[in-house]
């Protein structure tokens, strides 16, 4: 018989990110959750306290960060969250999985097909076997698969506004089947907290830039996961670009628009989609996206608009990149896997302004 | 017999603004509140959601703000704060309160003695008997005297971290009696939510600039509240200045160095006057106060160095003005006087980076 | 014979504005004009040092601003440029024409079609017959037009990169026929001075948001202006965004890529387009545009990128709003009509970081 | 005979930290300048367009650093800027001035007495007596000495606005001779261009915090400085403070103020100190110094108020950390040592907003 009253004994690999201090932050105020392992690669050794310095007044401030070792955290925990760089939660994961641990990745390591490794993410996959086992984890598409998933991949920040934003127009036939582009922004939180002149303040105050593009690797995850959930291949054009915020995605999505197809046709499909959904929030017309809202919560934001005269069905989507875009959805995810309600945990709502 | 699981039947009267936004927030997560009543002026038939966008996903989005009618909130509440313009809620209160409600004041109305009134807010004050009654609701200080007041005035939110930091040193004698610099810096939000081009982004971004001195209303305020809490008469000299931020007031304060006091006195004083105070943190040597890392949180830092060199105790408080400096605070007194847990609803830390 | 040594007697209608106040920043530098009149309408009587503080240390800081009245600026210059809200320049234009002033508006009074009008900018056009004389006032694309012109148009702060970025790939057949999409980023200048909580600093630091599409007035000019200058009817779906900064622009445009075209002859093509063009820099392969680099200077950088994969050429435009994308653009319109060269007064780079 | 056209042949020694970017930006444009070597050390054989991207579009772009060596500088040219990490100047210095070149150095090495180095910069002079033959470079307060001076010690950041500020206030007996606190806030182009997390924008949007206090090098720059205008031996306790913009440094001094000193007083009598200081504004009564307004020129904003309830003093100044702050400074010095008017090459205005 299960206790109700058991906590769910978790190990965050790779909490001295930005990804890694949000779950730190989110999982000590989970009423279900004991954060049993922290575990760094440089910063093993050094206290929370030290490392995440906004923690440093929870009860976990004086914490010690361990050493990555994927035995020992399975050793003392039964869920692993991985927040690691690419490449490295694929040679991590299978001894976790291999001892009974459920995982969720943060990383790229298992979300395409093991052919597409190297020519976006650059290394050969080594975890072929457990690739074809994983689980997109986008819980408002996949919320059956995750609940019963033994390894599952967190949706990068960009793909998941849009999927959740063009998958229920283009299964619904108001988005035809060609290709579509994707003009994505992010705050400088989604550039991960390495050093970079690119990324420092006085660089990036009043600067607007593309970045890496045609090869973001979160292009093919889009191509992919629209496939998965509709049914039907798709293209998609995508630049990314840094805009000088810290947290906050938005993307704006241009697909072709089906004949006869409007701006209220588009907003009551995806109302009608997402109306059990918690965490998504699809805007009455005339009302516009925004990042700022989201900030610090898991709530996504989708607006669509029909431009009629060009053919042109519009879809912005904003969310809190390092929530919904990142540990929030992967709480979320490990609540469905865990048997908790979805919202356990993250019921925040947005700090504004 | 009480009962444990009743809820205080809450008002906020202004709930439109940056502060009324905050206490919502607040209250709407709050395990012993019951939010019976949201009112606001101008605003009054708008819903929430209108008003406070990013609330817009909550349950409470659809509800409705009521006008600002003192009686209809007291025949609905037990218990009410003000979130209104200075000058407004000193006209209010008193029909709040002689219906039997406890009131938490967060305008500048019940903070200082009559007769300081029309120098530094303009206006005579028009109910000095409740004006009397009034406790200052700064908890770390005035607990006791919180736990059973009727009128609570909440502090300002640069007094907050000047009182905090400097009413233990003085009271140990660390600092001496003479007059004390205190420079303040805030983001925009402290400015409220009123239009004006000098809070517009344009004017604002890269600019740095003081506001309001030496007449700023909250320069008697530190002066008569150090008082209270050390029996010293002190006198303060205050420039507030606004930077490119939106939440977040530093204040770095410049007082008289006792003979033999050390950074290192300073630092234990300080951290014994808040070893149980569960949202102060006493900085460690030559860590900064940052106002970043209380962003969101109820916390406030706090940080003493000695400059032997000049004879100068510097102590820098850092918080969030809109929670610890305003809605946190008032949520914490009302805690105290419901009888709840100090940091009921009050847990969340800081949304970092 | 012509006086080399004479200045031109420049009158600016509307200078109480940001680009009003850019232009006169401008031309108070400029070694060939003389500024006879600055008017305003709400700001006439005050002095430019209260209306444009940053100038108040410039010899014409206590100069008054006057009333605005065609006939009078008639009469003290030359030469005028219009500074004003959509549908006052049409207005105002004929009276300083038929007097023989030559114009600049930097309105959209003269940039479409008159039939447009009333769908795009809401209002029927009151001077059909100068809309016909009225030249578009880009020099890298219709110098000669603009030398011998008496009224010009011009361009939008989106249209200039977008036009610079896609006319001479689609003159030399490197992209196809079919529909273009533009994704626009800007600052918050480009919103102009007037007040509205959705400008203020508070609600726009982490904020980033769509507005006003698909009917902004920027997207029939982009179509018009590219099938002036490439001869290939045009549609453009475009999606305008504000994101935290003040100054600059970005576009990044998405177009059929013809069959063969590589990032290479894109690249190839811009810069022998521009080889001879002072403010336009088209970068290097693997260079990202970057808003930042052109920030105080009339400077525009144009990327282009071949997205072979999806059959996509990408192209992305940076400039000041205020000087490529407005102020410093007219100027340079004036200087051809002028006769001077074209880069007078115009030669600062960009204040970087 | 002089000859009223030669150029200046100018070497700039450390052109890849953000000052010497500045200076690079305003010699390029200088009239009487002709820039003969750009050198640095880590950035050698680099071009100019690779280390400041934003001057890529000028003629010099493509020019190569040169590795930083003091005997092939002085062959090129006769005039030195040195903008290197303190410790580097005053280690070549020295082989420039004895080949007969005039340098201004923009660190502190030839600020202090040679006995104040160990305790504030951390090592023994190399060149005393260089040292003492060093002027101290405020024009508006030491031109004379300026203008027949070898090596000029370019005034730090923080200094500038202090002294000018209250060096006429104290020499007139407006204030008293007691200690002075003075707190500083900076933009994060004042933190140079190394790479920090603490100068990451995720880290400083919303971030306010001191830095590097009491041990600031400019404490006891402002102290000896002060003493040399006045006469009157001083005490400054500093704090500086990094603020979330890039350029900018605002000082908030507070002196003691002398019997019978008015905002009237004060003010009158550091515009009359100034009134022919091109570079000077003293701002009327009511006006309120913004850094914004001086972003990109060389000018100085004053603001003087005599706060009589507290006997003190306060002044507030505004700069341009890099210019006014550093290159621009420098460059004024430079014309004053070369004969130039003094506003030569520096009269842009600001680039606001």
């Amino acid at each position: 018989m299960r206790d109700e009253n058991a906590r769910l004994r978790v190990a965050i690999l790779g909490a001295s990110g930005y990804a890694g201090g949000e779950l730190t932050r989110l999982l000590l105020a989970h009423p279900r959750v004991e954060l049993a392992l922290l575990a760094a690669n440089e910063s093993a050794g050094r206290t929370l306290a030290e490392v995440h310095p906004h923690l440093a007044g929870s009860p976990a401030g004086g914490w010690v960060l361990a050493p990555l070792v994927a035995a020992a955290a399975a050793e003392q925990a039964s869920f692993a969250f991985l927040s690691l760089p690419h490449g490295a939660s694929a040679a991590l994961a299978p001894t976790l999985l291999d001892a009974g641990l459920r995982v969720v990745d943060l990383a790229g390591d298992f979300r395409l097909p093991a052919a597409a490794y190297p020519a976006w993410y650059g290394f050969d996959h080594p975890a072929p076997a457990w690739l074809e086992k994983a689980v997109y984890g986008l819980p408002e598409v996949f919320a059956d698969d995750i609940a019963g998933a033994s390894l599952v991949a967190n949706p990068g920040c960009y793909p998941t506004p849009v999927v959740l934003g063009l998958a229920p127009l283009r299964s619904a036939g108001l988005i035809g089947p060609g290709p579509i582009v994707v003009d994505g922004k992010t705050g400088l939180s989604g550039a991960g907290r390495a050093l970079a002149e690119a990324t420092s303040y006085a660089a990036t105050e009043d600067s607007v830039r593309p970045y890496r593009f045609p090869t973001h690797q979160h292009t093919p995850e889009m191509e992919r996961v629209l496939e998965l959930a509709c049914g039907i291949p798709t293209t998609v054009s995508f630049v990314p670009h840094l805009v000088p915020s810290v947290r906050g995605v938005l993307v704006t999505c241009y697909a072709p628009l089906a004949h006869g197809a409007t701006t209220d046709s588009l907003t009551a499909c995806l109302a009608s989609a997402y109306a059990s959904a918690p965490f998504v929030r699809v805007l009455p017309q005339g009302e516009m996206a925004d990042t700022k809202r989201t900030r610090g919560s898991n709530l996504v934001e989708l607006q669509a608009v029909a431009d009629r005269r060009t053919g042109t069905a519009i879809v912005a989507g904003a969310l809190d990149n390092l929530v919904k875009g990142a540990a929030g959805q992967a709480v979320q995810n490990m609540n469905l896997m865990a048997g908790f309600e979805q919202t356990t945990g993250l019921t925040a709502t947005a700090v504004y302004p």
